[in-house]
């Protein structure tokens, strides 16, 4: 059951981006379908939620780049559109109130669970990051900083940990900017190993949407831009969470 | 320094493979660099090293599917010419007696790291795996179970633990078969979704070696092939270790 969901689902977004026989998927419509706002999401979205830990804040692992870089984005929080996304340990928190499409009906529900990239509780051991989106350019920026539990090379972040912080602020800017919910492709381009404790700023933006696809694009380098250390695109599904019956 | 000398890598790396203008990059004596062959990669890499933990071993969490396909593969280690690889917590423990290329001198020495892929302690909560490598096909297989810690959509697995364990899987197989050290590209296109707990299986081969590249490429699928959850490709640059000198 949960297996045909997700297939139904996945050749939705698969079939007419691949070369072959002409197929012509369901189609949603996407008027009614994609009816909330940008700025509702991200009201929703920022909303306080009582008793749940915001992990997305300074402590004392960050270093000097990541703390001033984030305090300058706090500032464009007041005045240049921007905002300070909070980050909980799971998505089950982020859609309170919400639920997976039907499709999904008869997942496991995963109380105890964690989104990967908050699943090292010690600081400044595993991933510490913060996003900051800006809801009408439709774009990220996304300040991470890998710790000696990331490793891949002795001393530098493992790419797997890169991808993984890359779709992560990708399914973030996907969900904010166009109710992007799953990850249909992501395409690396590595130039440099990011040291481990070292910051990497991550810009992401939306650069179409079309029907039920985002298409999006990232390029990650150091605070000063001299060095890049990876270029990617990625392709999110378009599917709206449903609200929760009241029980 | 450091900088410097990823430059020169990731250059040597991209030049050839990106559109633009015509760029002939500095090559090595493809001959002479690449001198340790496969079985001689292999056995170093196998060898049993007294009082490090092989985290790729059976435990209570793994799902029955799991148990039972690595099992299977174990029974191939003894005539069909598979071998189990050992896991341990980080790179710095897989690459003893040897350091990486000297265009990475200066890089911190993190003891106390982990393999982004065994940053989780807590058995079945992140990333259990093991991977098996066939030398003379040149492939490996990777049975993955993806924990709690690992979640995107609550109940399933987040794209980037899957993109993290294809990387890290490659990146074996890579210098195994090849001295392939780095990551250059990374495309995965995703398919369905993998359920918390469920066994995913990697099945990698080396399409074909070039001078300093590898090209590879991934399907991750359930056991019974009957659910695609992925594919993906990648490259990986190839650079000797280096012996250390004795103290």
């Amino acid at each position: 059951m949960i297996r045909r969901g997700l297939q139904v689902i996945a050749r939705l977004g698969h079939t007419s981006a691949l070369p072959g026989p002409s197929c012509v998927p369901p189609r949603l419509d996407v008027a009614s379908a994609y009816s909330s706002s940008t700025d509702a999401l991200v009201s929703r979205f920022c909303l306080e939620k009582e008793g749940l830990k915001d992990y997305a804040l300074p402590n004392a692992s960050w270093c000097p780049d990541m703390l001033s870089l984030y305090h300058e984005f706090l500032e464009k929080t007041k005045s240049d559109g921007w905002f300070k996304l909070p980050s909980f340990k799971s998505n089950q928190e982020h859609i309170l109130g919400f639920k997976l499409p039907s499709a999904f009906k008869g997942t496991s529900d995963k109380k105890d669970g964690r989104i990967c990239t908050r699943s090292i509780p010690a600081e400044g051991q595993g991933y510490e990051y913060v996003i900051f989106f800006h809801p009408t350019e439709k774009k990220s920026v996304c300040l991470f900083q890998p710790g000696p539990f990331l490793q891949g090379p002795p001393g530098f972040a493992h790419g797997g940990s890169l991808a993984a912080m890359m779709d992560e602020t990708y399914s973030k800017t996907a969900y904010l900017a166009g109710e992007g919910l799953f990850t249909l492709t992501l395409n690396i381009r590595f130039k440099n190993l990011i040291p481990v404790g070292s910051l990497a700023v991550l810009n992401v933006k939306v650069d179409k949407i079309e029907d039920q696809k985002l298409y999006m694009s990232c390029v990650t380098q150091s605070r000063d831009q001299q060095t890049l250390y990876a270029k990617s695109s990625g392709v999110f599904f378009r599917l709206p969470l449903e609200e929760e019956s009241p029980q």
